[in-house]
Order: structure tokens, then C-alpha cells, then sequence
């Protein structure tokens, strides 16, 4: 079990959540959020960065939002479920848009754009299953 | 001028944003998140801390998300309005929420509370604000 | 492999640091913010939250510099040693002190704390390792 | 007076530290950090994106840092001077690294550098400052 996992597991409160739900949640938004920094930094060490700005842009993004909805969920003591939807949909947005975008890319062979579009894809689907699981 | 507005300023991309209403709504996320930082702080030193609980993780989490609504909307260069709109739209879930939780602690006394409303209040305007303008 | 390693493997530039050491370093960064977010939420929901305001404090402290560390590590295309080498130090030092914080309220049996404490001590380590790579 | 120095002023806790320092401090890291974060988005529109690589690598690390320092430092309840020492220390290294870079693009013409470094500047200067206070 990841760190996560156990961190849920002997938190003194009680969350109506499934520990697999949630955990996977948050590995998913870290994963996903590390994968953007990434590739915002691979996109900048291109020969062709100038046509990479709006990756480089989008991935900026979508890590500060993912790095963000991770934290959020991690706090579960007094879990305020208007605003963990408020952020999971924001995740499930930006990581929709910069999925999109990494697509293109990863099409024309550019690996770490395949990469951060798997994370990406994962992120908005865990995070769709945790706003189910609200 | 803040530095928000100079750096709105001598950027060579153009938005359809007046400067001000950006700049303000950058500065006011970032003031919103600093101050809801301090207060969760504060709250933990308070003699009476087991009552805040509540109080302070609004707080951690109006910090996170306000401070991922600051960096998002300070990058205009390739301004996505869906994912723009999408972490404002968190923001202002998350200031209405913990502005109304300082409220009732600023009620009985307590100034940091009271302070922190203030900035949550300012930073949920300016959040509606930007949003009607994008 | 997680994602940090395979957006390593993916990265366009070369960076003179094994991957296993780089993505391992990461990755504990990760695990240790996530921990550090999770366990001052654990605290806050204890019963004695009064004598847990050190841990509390020092979680979120360990939180946010693990989690800026993470970042600066991922992005290595323009890897300034002096930069990276300043906040591997600043992480040492955080999850050490936060570390021996949460040891003491583990042999107390906190389990949150006991976790918390291994994720600590792992990303000192690896810290440390990256910092002899470097 | 900033929100900044009136969190300080209604904090319940005392610390050693006079309020202008501190407050300085965390606003100054405040101003850098989005300084740095949109003026790597400025440089991303440049024509010239290519030349600015190191610049835009450099401004997206000190905008981490600096972050990371204004929450650490604004947490005074429980404060650990080798820990905000240690934040500190690195605040001070990339500011000086990232104002560097931005000084040459500056003198080129780049106005956004030019407003960037001036940020890094007072931030340098602002985290010695309150170093020497702790």
C-alpha cells in the first residue's frame, strides 16, 4: 500500500470513502502533477519549443491545479464536500485540456507528451470516480 | 503599481483583460492565501485550538486553492478561459466557505478571524469579478 | 517504473544523474508532502490536538518544502546545481526536525506519526543521496 | 498596512521578530514568486522563447521557492529557526540566480526581466534581512 493508503488508514477520523477510492485519488493528482513539471521542462528542452508554448503553458497548469486537489483531499478531518467537488473539478478540467494537448504531441513522437497524457488521463478519471464517491 | 500590474504590463502577449481587474485578482489571491496560512497558524495557538479544527483546515485549503488561482491566472501567454473559469470558480467556493467559518469566529472575538474574512471577502469578489470579465 | 522515472527516461536533454537516484528522490519528496499534509490533518482530528500543535506546525512546514523540492528536481533542463543543492538542504533539514517530531508521538502510538516518520526519514535519505549525485 | 502585518499584529502567539521584518519578508516572497511566475509566461511569448530557456527554467524554480518561504515564515506559532533558516538560505540562493539571469534579458530590453530582477532583488534582500532578525 502507498504512503496514502496508510495515511488514511490510521487517520483517528472517519470518511465515508472507500481508502482505495480516495488513495488512488491522491496518488493520481501527485503522479499527474510531477508528470506535468516534467513535461513543461522536456517541452523547453525541444528544438521546437516555440511551437511547444501552449503544452509548456497547459502543464504549468495542470500541476499547480493537480499539486493543489491533492493537498485538498489529503484533509479529511473536516472534509467540506462543496469545495473537494469545487477542486476535483477543477482537476478533472485541466487535466481533460492538457491531456488534449500532450495527445497531439505524443501523435507526432514526442514520448514524454505520451507520458504526461497517460497521467493526465488517469488524474481526470480518478478524480471523477472520487466526485461519484462524494 | 503592485508588481502583478507591471508584470500584466510589459508582458508582449495581449489579453482581452483590463489590467486592473487581473491585477487586482492576483493580488487579492495571493493575499487571501497568505492570510488564511497565518490564520490557521494562529488558531492553532489559541488556548481554546480543539474548537477551531474546523477553522483552520478551511483555512489550509483556501490557502492551497487561492494560491493555485494566483500562478494560474498569472499566466496569460496562452490563456485557456474553460480552465481559467474552472479554478476561479473553485476559488470562490472556497472563499465564500471559509470567509463564513472566520465570520463566526471573528464574532466572538477573534481578530485573526476577523482579518482573514476580510481578505477571503476581497478575494471572492475579485474572483467574480475576473470571471465576468474573461 | 512510476512516472517520474519514465519522464526522465523521455526528457529530451541528459542530465549527469542516474535515474533510479533522481525519480527515487522524487518520488519520496511526493510521498513525504503527502504524508506530512495528511498527518497535521491526523493531528488536528486527535482528541489531544492541544499537545500535537509542534507536530501540526511542523507537518505543514515539512509539507511545503518537500513539495517545492519535488518540483525544482523535476526540472532538469536547465538544472543549476547551487539552486538544487540550497533546497535539497532546506529538505534535509525539514523532514529531519519534523521527523524526530513525529518519532516522539509515534512511541506514544500515534500511528499516523509511526507513517508520517518513515516517509521523513526516507526522503532525508534520498535527499541526501541526490545531494552526493548532484 | 498589509494583510501580511496585520495577521502578525493579531496573532496570539509572540515571536522574537519585529513585524516589519517579518512582514516585509513574506511580502516580498509573495511579490517574487508571481513576479517570477509571469515572467516565465513572458518569456514563453517572446519570439525569441528560444534564447530564454535558462530564464524561464530559473524564474519557475525561484517562484517555487519563494512560495514555499512565504508559508513557512508566515507560520510563526510554533517557529523552528533551523528550519526557517534553512528556506530561507535557498530563497536567498535562487533569488540571487534567478536575478541574475533576468539582469541580462533586462539589459537587452526585456522590460519583464527588468521588473522580474528587481523582485528577485528586494526578496534577496528582504530574506537576509529577516535572517539575521531569527
Amino acid at each position: 500500500m502507498t504512503f496514502s493508503g496508510r495515511m488514511i488508514d490510521t487517520h483517528p477520523g472517519t470518511v465515508a470513502i472507500a481508502t482505495d477510492i480516495l488513495a488512488r485519488c491522491i496518488d493520481d493528482c501527485l503522479s499527474c502533477a510531477q508528470a506535468c513539471t516534467a513535461c513543461a521542462d522536456a517541452c523547453l528542452a525541444e528544438e521546437d519549443v516555440a511551437h511547444l508554448r501552449r503544452c509548456i503553458s497547459l502543464c504549468l497548469n495542470c500541476a499547480t491545479i493537480c499539486d493543489a486537489t491533492a493537498a485538498v483531499i489529503s484533509r479529511t478531518a473536516e472534509l467540506d464536500r462543496s469545495l473537494a467537488r469545487a477542486i476535483l473539478d477543477a482537476c478533472v478540467t485541466c487535466c481533460a485540456v492538457c491531456g488534449n494537448e500532450c495527445e497531439k504531441h505524443a501523435k507526432m513522437g514526442m514520448e514524454h507528451c505520451a507520458v504526461c497524457e497517460e497521467a493526465c488521463r488517469l488524474c481526470e478519471e480518478a478524480c471523477r470516480g472520487l466526485i461519484a464517491a462524494l
